[in-house]
């Protein structure tokens, strides 16, 4: 057998490591044959030297073979999920889980929550009193087959080896590395038996992934090795130059969520064509229907694309999509008051506006910032083990492309303190570029792939 | 205070670190604020992008801060130590270290142990029975004063870092690091008090460095580093093509030792000129006389490199060093009878003869395979643990140049058993070339440095 070291060894000289080498080092994490120090040193050398496609497969299996595989072919129906690489007032998975069940899939949904600067949909869920996402597996299976969807945490019986591994890369600068994200997505997404899964890469300043050839080249290695697992897949390269919607903070992501589930904001999605500026839920929208649809088109349900959207529209504008997600919180043990009176969800009690300093045109919006306003505020995570406060966030009035005069409202944040508002709002400001001439705004959807 | 995450994501975006962090990184390593999953990450991180020469310098600095330093400036005399990269019957520094002090010098020795195909002085001087490698700092302060050298075992209060930075390069592929390996050497060399250093840089298929490249750029990043931390510097880039002198593993090299300290072997110098093919001690001589020109030049003792050449020289002739090799023995509890009478050291009861397949020149040595056939002779290590008989080697009665006929002894192997040697000899016969033509034998000082 081939020691620790000679498998570092070898992929630090930029060999490729066999099937066998790879499983007995990943497995020899879980036994402690391989050392921490070890495992470090060779997530290090894997993000010099990369991994081939063989590699990354075989190291998504080693990390699946970690833990226990849900099987869900007893439940009748397509199961397909959705996964998104994280970008700030990204709700899409709060309205998708819902339309895509009503659209007749089954969506068997686990989710992380919100670290650094990105959200996290177990928070936003949170926010909703009493809505419970841990689940047994039993209970999951059974929610799924009911209502269509489920929407829960990470289980802890499912790929250990990606918790260890994650809480490793995460102190050793070795997280920005593309087979080790690729791993652990799709190690994830096999074990909680999932069939197929629709993958919304994000690309611009506020995701992880800041240009459009990284981007690519994650949903490329992604989509060929899910095919590789045996998923049916397609990868969506998103744009996250902007927050997505109009809300950032948990309770306000929700509350708009809500307002699309009814239809209350952005009826006509063609507006999303003329201008995203005012009318701020229109990009949600229009990306929600288009996830859904590929979700739709992948799972064989419809004949096209085309076909998809049309199907995911209707289950908006019949409610039918709104009927799931009230019967998902109230499985799942949350307030169906608070989903029907969006009001009585907890919001921070302290509001204030910030606004245009001079006439002009929001040209640019350094998204990241406000993920880190978010976090300031509470209503973020700067370590794993902080808290999450709801209540907290911002409700943007303006976004790229809007014409702004001196002293309109570009956002509204919602504060438990104010003593932190005045230096908030430089970063605010300093976030918020106003220019004299008018700049293009960069479409929604980039690409899509598989 | 800049976390250890952040110090490693620096390193590997390829960014300099300054001196505050390195120190700070070393320091976390001993204090356990750096985990050792972090320092091997780290360690990765520094194989892949290297270090400055300011860096170089702060990790040298940091390594050495971890623990004790010997001041010896009380002692009378030019305190100037020799270090060796590493290589196959190295046994420079049991002539070095008597000869350089019967020339006027002081000489600090802390040496290592064998790993792996290179020998280790320590276990040279313990298979004389008796000689007593650890000496407390005062014990080694009275014999350097008193005999002007003193050989002994690595202290454990100077650079602890070493120890455990070491331990985790040997087993996560970041042993061969030149900023890491520099840092490694001269910390300790600092830390042992002495005021000039002498680096004889191996190279060849003997050698850790095999390129005459790779082991140029660590002479100048060791004499560059050196004298940054204010030691005098010199580095000589030697020819570990073959092994030096005739002997291979530790009682024999010992013998091989004593026959030069009393000009036994190769009595004229020039011979070395003609062919060093039969008379196999006179490139060991040769290169220790060269090398303690050397540390006299650059002590100031002598006027020029000639006259450290003839001033060495003379102490050979005269018996002076070989008197100090002596009191040296006896001082640290080695057996004077052992070395007078040399058949009375230890040495492996079954010998066989090692004979050419064909006539012809030997014009290529595997070095590196005779290291390891000692290793598999038990005269060697292959990991820390192990321990090692001092009694089993080869001697070569060939090297690069001669002329043999089929039948002729190329060496003789000293073995505790029988059973393995049929196997042995196998490995020795592939690792020795003949060739029909004869080649060039390559110098044996390739270049000098500092």
């Amino acid at each position: 057998m081939v020691t620790p070291a000679l498998i570092i060894q070898k992929k630090r000289d930029g060999k490729e490591l066999t099937r066998q080498e790879i499983h007995s080092f990943i497995k020899g994490i879980s036994t402690g044959e391989v050392a921490d120090y070890q495992a470090t040193a060779f997530l290090m050398a894997v993000y010099f030297q990369g991994m081939s496609l063989d590699e990354t497969v075989a190291l998504t299996e080693a990390m699946l073979e970690s833990g226990e595989k849900y099987d869900l072919s007893h439940i009748p129906g397509p199961k397909v999920d959705k996964h998104s690489t994280g970008g700030v007032g990204d709700k899409v998975s709060l309205i998708l889980a819902p339309l895509a069940a009503s659209c007749g899939l089954k969506v068997p949904m686990m989710s992380g929550r919100g670290l650094g600067h990105t959200g996290g949909t177990l928070d936003k869920l949170e926010s909703i009193s009493g809505f419970n996402v841990r689940l047994s597996r039993k209970e999951m299976e059974s929610v799924l087959a009911e209502v269509g969807c489920v929407m829960i945490g990470q289980s802890e019986t499912i790929v250990p080896a990606d918790k260890k591994l994650y809480a490793l890369r995460d102190v050793t600068g070795t997280v920005e590395c593309i087979p080790l994200i690729v791993a652990s997505i799709l190690s994830k997404k096999v074990a909680e038996g999932t069939e197929g899964l629709v993958l919304d890469v994000k690309v611009g300043n506020g995701a992880f992934m800041k240009s459009k050839n990284e981007a690519k080249q994650l949903a490329k290695t992604l989509t060929q090795v899910a095919k590789k697992m045996g998923l049916k897949c397609r990868a969506v390269l998103t744009n996250m130059n902007q927050p997505l919607g109009y809300a950032v903070g948990n309770s306000l992501e929700v509350l708009e969520s809500i307002e699309v589930l009814r239809n209350e904001r952005c009826r006509d999605i063609a507006v999303i064509q003329q201008s995203a500026a005012d009318i701020t839920s229109c990009d949600l929208k229009e990306l929600t229907v288009q996830l859904c649809a590929h979700m739709l088109d992948i799972a064989g349900v419809v004949k096209n694309l085309n076909e998809g959207r049309k199907l995911a529209h209707s289950k908006i504008l019949d409610g039918s999509a709104w009927k799931v997600f009230q019967e998902l919180v109230k499985i799942q043990g949350g307030s169906v008051e608070e989903v029907l009176e969006p009001k009585k969800l907890r919001l921070a009690p302290i509001t204030t506006t910030w606004k245009a300093k001079k006439r002009g045109f929001i040209t640019k919006m350094d998204t990241e910032a406000f993920g880190r306003i978010l976090v300031e505020l509470g209503g973020g995570r700067k370590k794993a083990s902080d808290s999450v406060d709801p209540g907290v966030g911002l409700v943007f009035h303006k976004k790229l492309g809007a014409s702004v005069k001196t002293g309109d409202p570009i956002a509204t944040v919602y504060a438990q303190k104010k003593e932190p508002l005045e230096d908030l709002e430089k970063l605010f400001q300093q976030a918020v570029e106003v220019s004299k001439a008018r700049k293009p705004v960069s479409k929604l959807i980039f690409e899509t792939m598989g």
